[in-house]
This record gives structure tokens, C-alpha cells and sequence, in this order.
């Protein structure tokens, strides 16, 4: 990995792939500082009612990791296996409070390990003319690959700032 | 402005910088959306005793914006008068929630367009040559500037993800 300081391309990358990659590694390095040694109680914690765990905001993480690979890359929607499995996490709110817990950390990691290796190899496959095409997206507005894979990361930082929020009040001190 | 959810170029800037403030920008508009509204009183109420007002975390962003433009663009620390003013914006905790408190939103959202425009103004005169130079940064290592803009976005969105639960705990509609 290159300097976690540096957005430059990436070996392996068009230019601009690569320094959205740098971008994407940067956040998904705080996200795992933020996480590291937690127990299965602590990534379950509720902060209150309508908080989302933390195991749920990691799994949340690789939902969308999951779900805009298969819409950018392989241009399909979810099979009602990848549904069913992942939904809860995409959602969060009650269905994630109801579904997500009990998980060491280890089994977070895995998939966030696995999705983000899948679209780590899809990017090493595709060009930066691939990440400027525009298509409708949010209300039918135009929006091109890059913004939508921005999103991706931009929405890991926000809720890994919950994360923060959530990791201080289990007594643990500031990452 | 430039369609909210394409990361391209923008007129006045060389491309690169152009697509970092694209992100900028997205980042901003979520900004504003999740504070629209909100009235003093809610601007300073403390979810508990160790989290940061939505008030305070708006001036942080215009004193992160502060700091990185007049040490990435003027080269030179704050002056003693800039540290009194941003200091507790910049420190948040208990500095933060002391000084910070009893202004309107528009005291805010006026702090935040004047130091945006004036680090937009800055982003004009310098080139993506200057984008990619790089300097000793956290622990000495090696960052370039793409990298130090692109922290002063995603701690703004790592913040905007505080201020979105804050929002949801005062009984708002999430945004």
C-alpha cells in the first residue's frame, strides 16, 4: 500500500481510479482504528433507542461496499439470497437492531475484508473514462461512477464519526 | 455550480483540483441540509456531557477550513488574534462547549461561506502541480496537499455523521 497519507494513483489503477482507491483506503484505515479491540457486548451497545450498533454501522459498511459493485460493475440488482442477507444492514434502523448482534469483530472484518477485495479487483478491470460516465441516479438526476463510489466512502467517514461518538462513550479512549 | 452529484471539473480550477472541490462542495451542501432550520437553542443542546453542540461543530468546520488555508496557501501559523478567535472551534470538548454558545444559525452559516470563499479564492491561483506536492505531515510522514484538503472534507462529513444523530435526538426528521 502506498504512503495512507498520499492521494496519488495506485499501482495497478487508471490515475483517477487510484486516487479515488487512496481516498477509499484512507477511510476504511480510520474505520478499523476505530474499531480495533472491541467486544462483542461493545458492538452490540445501543447508545440509546434509535442508535445503530456498531457491529451493525461495520456491516453496514460492507452492504454498501456489496450493493454498489453489483449495481456499478455488474449493472444488476441484488438475487433475493444477497437480499436477504444484506438488507438488514442496509437498512439499519430496527431491522438492524433486530438482526445484527452477537458477532465477535472478526466476523465485521471478514466481510469487510471480502466485499472490498471483490471491488478492489472490479476497479483494477475498469478505466477512469468508466469512472466519469454519468447515468440518472439520485431523483433521476445525473451523477457520474466516481461521485457514486465518493459516496461510498464519504458515508463509511459519517458513520465511523458515529462510530467515534459511540467508541468514547463505552469509556474507550478517543481514536 | 456544477451538478451536486458528478465529481468532474469546474470552472476557474485546473481538473484536479476542480475534483476535490466537487467533494468539497457535496460535502457542504450535506452540511447545510442537516442544520437547515435549527434554532439556538438547539444549535447548543449537548446530547451529554462529553459530546460537542451542533453549533460548536459548525464553527469547527469553518476553523478547519481557516487553519488548512492559511497553513497549506499562506505558509505561516495563525496569528494570536486568529488563535483566540478558532482555537475552541478547532479544540472542540470542553474548551468548545465553554465559549461556544447562543448564536444563530446565520452566525454560523456566515463564519462557514466567508471561509470557504476565501479558501475557493485560494484553490483559483494554484494548479494540480500544487495538489500533489508533498511535505512531512502527521508524525513526520509524507502527505501532499490533495491529502490535507481531502481531511479537511471527510472531517467535516465524519462531524456531519455526529450532527445527523444530534438532529434525530432533538426530535427532527433525519436528512
Amino acid at each position: 500500500m502506498s504512503p495512507i497519507y498520499v492521494i496519488g494513483g495506485l499501482p495497478g489503477y487508471t490515475p483517477e481510479v487510484g486516487r479515488l482507491i487512496s481516498m477509499m483506503n484512507y477511510a476504511r484505515y480510520t474505520t478499523l482504528s476505530a474499531v480495533q479491540g472491541l467486544s462483542v457486548s461493545e458492538l452490540d451497545e445501543l447508545l440509546d433507542e434509535k442508535s445503530n450498533s456498531i457491529g451493525a454501522l461495520l456491516m453496514h459498511f460492507a452492504a454498501v461496499d456489496h450493493i454498489y459493485r453489483v449495481e456499478t460493475f455488474e449493472e444488476r440488482e441484488m438475487t433475493e439470497e444477497e437480499t436477504a442477507f444484506w438488507q438488514p444492514a442496509l437498512n439499519l434502523g430496527d431491522e438492524g437492531r433486530t438482526v445484527i448482534k452477537g458477532h465477535p469483530l472478526e466476523y465485521y472484518l471478514k466481510l469487510l475484508e471480502e466485499t472490498r477485495e471483490r471491488t478492489l479487483e472490479a476497479f483494477r478491470k475498469v478505466d477512469d473514462e468508466w469512472l466519469f460516465r454519468e447515468e440518472p441516479f439520485w431523483d433521476g438526476q445525473p451523477a457520474n461512477r466516481y461521485f457514486m463510489w465518493f459516496h461510498v466512502f464519504e458515508d463509511e467517514i459519517n458513520h465511523r464519526g458515529q462510530i467515534r461518538l459511540q467508541r468514547k462513550r463505552l469509556g474507550r479512549a478517543a481514536v
